[in-house]
This record gives C-alpha cells, sequence and structure tokens, in this order.
C-alpha cells in the first residue's frame, strides 16, 4: 500500500523538516558569538516551557543524564528521600537514588494508576526527615499523569524538595514549575521538544540552589552549579551538543508560534481522538483517568500478543508504536503522538491498529469509528483556555 | 572578499555534506531493528580506530562524561593515581580524579612540553601503589603528543592502568590500544570522527574490566559493565544521540574509504604543511617535538595578543582558529587542521594569518612560503607506510 514511514513511539519522536535542515548545517564553534547568539535565545524560549523565572540549564545526555544531575547536586548520601514508584521510569529514580547512596522510601503505585496525595502525605508524615520527593508528571511506561500540582502545594511549606522527571510531560501538558512549587524539573528533547535523543535538560527553584550549595561531593559531568555559572554568560562547561542545541533553538520556534497553549490544546485534542478511536474500534485505553496527553496505552485482549501487533503494523503499513515495559510487556501497546504528529497521521494509526488486530480476535467495530474519532478531536480542539489549563 | 567560513578549531571540526545530510533524516526509534543494524556496522569500524579487539562503548555525552566513565569505573576512592599534567585536558583528569576521591598523584610538565618516560618510571618506582596512569595521547590546549606506546611498554607487566584519553587523536595519528598496552582509551567524536559533538567513545582491555568487576560503587549513568551488556545486544542502557550514531557511521565510512592509514597520512603532511608555512611566514610553533598531528600551536611574536589576531581573522576573513587557554590565552593561537580540513583549506589559514598578523608586527616573510607549504605537504605524502607508523 506504499506507506511511509511514521513513528508513533513517546520518544523519540518524528522530527519538523526545519529542525532536520537545522541538523544538516555546518557545525559552528560552541565559544564563539554566534554559538552564544544561539543559546541565549534558545535559554529564553526554555524558561516559558518549563514555566520558570528560573535558568534552565542544558546537558548533553539522555533524560537519564538530567535525573542524575538531580540526584547527585541535591541529595547527600544517607538522607532520606520519598520515591513513587508507578512504573519504569519511577524505578529508574529509585536505582539513581540508590546508586548515590540515599535512604530511600518507596511509594508503590499500582501500574496505570496515578499516586494518590493522601497517600504521600501519608508517608511524610511518618517519615519527617524526608528531604525530598521524587516523581515522574508523566510515567511513560504507562501513560499516567501523576498529581504534581496537589503535591506541590502539600510540599510548600515543608523541608521537602519536589523533584519531577517532566521529560514526557514538558511541552506536551501543563507542567508549569513555579506555580506548581515544584523545585528541580527534568527535561529530555526527544519527546515534546521535536529533536533527536542526546539533550537533557534541568531547571532548580531557588530552594533547590540553596540544598545544591550544601552538597559537598558533587558530580563532575553532571555539576549544575558550575554548570550554572558558565550557562550564565551562555557557554557550557564542557563541549556541548551543538547541532542538538541548534536543533532545539529551532524547534522551539515552531513549537512556540501559536503559544504555548496551543500546544497543550493540539496535544489535549490528539489524545481525546486516539482514545475515541480505539473505544470505538473495540479496544480498551489501560488509563482509564489521570491520562498522559501525548501517549496512550492500549490494553490488547485476551489471547493477543502486543509484540506480535506491533511487528504486523511494522510490516504492513510501516507505523511503529511501542510495546510494554516490564511487567506489561505483550499485554499493552502504546501509541505516541507527542512531539510533530497530526490528527491524520493518526487516522493512519487508528485505522491499521483496527486492520491488524481484526486477524487475531474479532473486535467490537463501530461503523463510523473514524469519524467519531475526528468529531472527538474537533470538539477538544475547541476548549476554552481555562478549563484546558485546568485539566492537569 | 566574499570568504566561506571556514572552522580550523581542535573540536569541534568541519562536517562532510554527507555526514550532515545523514543528521537531517527523520528519526529511527532506539530499540527497532534498523537502529540494530547501524549500531553493528558502527561497532565493527569503531574497534579498527582504536586497535582493539574488545568493544568501543558509545555513550551520549561530552568526551569529558566518558572521562568520568573511566575514572569512576575503574577506580575506587582513595586509591593511588598518577596523572599527567601538561595542560588544560591533564588537569581534567586530576579534577575529575579529586571529584571522585582518588589520591592523586601529580607529575606536572612544562605546558608544551611531553612528558619523559624516565620521569613516569621514577614516580611509579617511589609510589608502588599507584594503581592507575592517566594521560593524554594528545594535549588539546598546547599541541603535544606524549609518548602513549613507551609508558604502555613501562606498565605492561605492572598492576597498573594505563587510562588514555585519545580524544584529539583517534582517527588523526596512530594510537592503537592493543598494540600499545592501553587500558581504557576515551574518545570523542567531534574531532577526527567528524561529526558534531554529543557522542563520545571508551574501550576496556581485559585487564581494565577485571578492575571494574571488583568496583563496588558505579556510576549510575556512566556504567559501563552495564552498557556492555547492552550493547553486546546492540542496545544502549539509555536513549542514545541517535542521530550523532547514524551520523558516526556515516563518517566513519567516509574516514575509512581508503584505510586508516591513509587517514594518519592525510593528518601527518597537513601538520606538515602547517608547520612549514608558519615558519616560512616568519611565525614559530610552539612545540618543537612531539606535536600533535591536527593541531599546531603558534607562538605569537612579542606584543601581539593572540585574541586580537582571532577576532581580525574572524572579521576579515571568515576564518575560527581557537586561543590559547589557560596559562597560554593570548600566548598562542591554535590552528586546527583535524577532521575534514584539506590542504586548500589551509591555503587560506596560513595566508590570512600572514595578512593579518602583518598588520600588528614586521614578518620575516619567506617570498614563495605557499610553495613551500605546499611542497612540504606533498613530501609528506610520500612517507612510507613503515615510517609513518613509527613517527609517533
Amino acid at each position: 500500500m506504499f506507506t511511509k514511514t511514521r513513528l508513533f513511539t513517546p520518544g523519540p519522536t518524528m522530527i519538523p523538516e526545519e529542525v532536520r535542515f537545522e541538523l544538516a548545517k555546518e557545525t559552528i564553534h560552541h565559544r564563539k558569538d554566534d554559538f552564544k547568539k544561539i543559546f541565549g535565545s534558545l535559554s529564553k524560549k526554555l524558561k516559558e516551557l518549563f514555566g520558570t523565572k528560573n535558568d534552565v540549564l542544558v546537558l548533553t545526555s539522555s533524560g537519564t543524564g538530567a535525573m542524575q544531575a538531580a540526584v547527585s547536586n541535591l541529595f547527600s548520601p544517607k538522607e532520606k528521600v520519598l520515591v513513587i514508584v508507578g512504573g519504569k521510569f519511577g524505578e529508574r529514580w529509585k536505582e539513581i537514588s540508590y546508586r548515590f547512596g540515599l535512604d530511600v522510601i518507596e511509594l508503590s503505585v499500582e501500574w496505570g494508576k496515578a499516586v494518590e496525595v493522601d497517600k504521600v502525605k501519608e508517608v511524610l508524615d511518618k517519615h519527617k526527615d524526608i528531604k525530598g520527593v521524587l516523581i515522574q508528571a508523566s510515567e511513560t511506561s504507562t501513560g499516567v499523569l501523576h498529581p504534581i500540582k496537589d503535591i506541590g502545594k502539600v510540599l510548600k511549606d515543608k523541608d521537602v524538595l519536589l523533584i519531577v522527571d517532566g521529560i514526557s510531560a514538558i511541552g506536551i501538558s501543563p507542567c508549569p514549575m513555579d506555580k506548581w512549587n515544584i523545585d528541580c524539573l527534568v527535561g529530555g528533547g526527544q519527546k515534546g521538544f521535536m529533536i533527536p535523543p542526546g539533550l537533557s535538560m534541568i531547571s532548580l527553584s531557588d530552594k533547590a540552589w540553596e540544598k545544591a550549595k550544601s552538597i559537598k561531593k558533587r558530580d563532575f559531568y553532571f555539576d549544575l552549579l558550575g554548570e550554572r555559572e558558565k550557562q550564565k554568560n551562555l557557554q557550557t562547561l564542557f563541549t556541548p551538543a551543538i547541532a542538538l542545541i541548534r536543533a532545539l533553538n529551532k524547534a522551539l520556534d515552531i513549537l512556540l508560534k501559536n503559544g504555548l497553549e496551543e500546544v497543550y490544546r493540539k496535544h489535549w485534542a490528539l489524545t481525546c481522538m486516539v482514545r475515541e478511536g480505539i473505544t470505538r474500534i473495540g479496544l480498551e485505553p489501560m488509563v482509564k483517568e489521570n491520562y498522559t496527553w501525548g501517549l496512550t496505552s492500549v490494553l490488547m485482549p485476551k489471547g493477543v500478543n502486543g509484540q506480535d501487533i506491533l511487528n504486523e503494523l511494522k510490516n504492513r503499513y510501516n507505523i511503529v508504536f511501542a510495546g510494554g515495559q516490564g511487567k506489561l510487556k505483550g499485554k499493552i501497546i502504546r501509541i505516541g503522538h507527542m512531539g510533530n504528529v497530526d490528527w491524520i497521521d493518526l487516522m493512519g494509526a487508528i485505522f491499521a491498529l483496527k486492520d491488524v488486530i481484526q486477524d487475531y480476535v474479532k473486535l467490537d467495530v463501530c461503523a463510523d469509528f473514524m469519524e467519531k474519532a475526528i468529531f472527538a478531536y474537533k470538539m477538544a480542539l475547541k476548549i476554552d483556555s481555562t478549563t484546558l489549563l485546568s485539566l492537569v
């Protein structure tokens, strides 16, 4: 059927043409004025995306590098932290915390569910010496949004830092750092930012910077205080990923062209479209409430292995979804619709999924499922600003 | 004079067109077969460049990240290491070692000179508990090649690891890891490899892997044992810089087209050309022997500030050289001719340098300096293989 390749994975995401052309440019030098100009322009846009008045530092690493930067720059060995674990990336916070010798209290959450704020309060009441809460804004392995805003309210007047992995939230759904009392927000380039992987970002609140100053043994490569000094002067501690930085600057121009709210609006509406679409073809979204924008996890019907579906979608239609991770392997498939995806791409995704799964199991398909999905998209676009921003 | 921009910096270096086009491609997913195919192909070529039968691991970071990986994966706090410090990057080994709590013995070398092997022996005899020697193959801040081969011979039967920063040597001048008894060799993408910064590489000898297994507290992001397990299966621990990996694979195809020896030959000949050229225009190379291939440091005549020369070269001719670092700031300029540079580019560099410096100071310029420089290049190309490979 001569289908173009389409990547519907929750990172990396498809890259706009202008951004790819930016990557193709001859390199410039990172200690010269033309780099400084780009880095300065990028810096302003990142603040808008992070919703902060503080600096957003850019690191040359995967998102995990910035997660390590958060843990190693903000806590000393033996300090107690609460880690919310409801998926693979919660587990990553836990692993990093262990590796740096922290005293980890784990709050397990059923995979596919958001953490309950009361449970967080309970643990904090029980362990008065907790110095930080580590959590995902969006847990990418399941597609759940944790209630960051509400946890931020709980922690506001406490001597506890709120450390948020926003890698699959920033630039997709609202996660305003300052407004929500987030003390450390981590981002990655290959999700909402629409560039290939290799850059991460991190921003700290004033409270977090104070804490960082008290840490005796800092990471060398991920040295946030050192990096802040350098980046103030539009330089980096070490040679940065120049091409990716230029690409990011261009990508954010595209992203912010109509304002950040329109980015959220698009992703909200696409999320509504996919959920409607998969429901109308007789499938079930795994996450019923507090679901991630930009990513929809779909439960596989009994007897259907998600991996077979992924392979068949690739072979038949050049469509790439992601599978379940860890204990969800084979049991769900994950449709990424973050970054540079539009509703027509998603028409293909929904049709292809129906077409392939029908070969494995009888589905209860609604005759006008596609009309319904597109209608859901159109309706969702009409949401008013206040409601949109209060959805998360 | 309508001059194109030319970057003569010792990293980043100019990127071949085919490599830049590779960067401009739509992204692929790092857990799928098309990525594995590329990564497997890259892996073989990296072994050739590193001169090793062992795996060369690819990390998403600057070269400094791989330096941190070496220190943090091979030594425990309080272990004694000898660091050779003859420039800014020697100092970096020292800083990283301090940061990870190692007991650092420093062997200072005059900036612009190579370390003497006898001095290394002396220190090793005095401190029998030294567990590693940390050194640069090429010290980029001055343009000196340290005698890695000879140090390798000294350490061969000792219980001491030889850790070499080969960032501005690999793919430029010979640095065969296995033949020279190097236990850990570190590389970076933005020098001889001809890609934009953001990727580093590291390879360990069997002896080094044994040592790595004994380390209790490993870095998380730079976890070499974990990374080795993953990369055996053509995967990475964390989302890698996919675009840069594809670019590197393409760049190495170009680099190795006529064999690695021809790469060395070109860089040797260009080095001869630049040294001849600057001498014939009446300037003096800072490093008289054991000089780096691919980088020539030029002493500024009395009363001339290197920074002024750099600015004027940029303004007048769009030519970008690097300045001196640390205590050499203003006193030297550094002409990078590593990576994708040819002799015609360098004709421009030599002419422009003469033209600009003459406005600041009277130079004793040889009338046919350009002829002489080109002749030096041509002659150097004729060097026989055995001599070429024994120059370092």
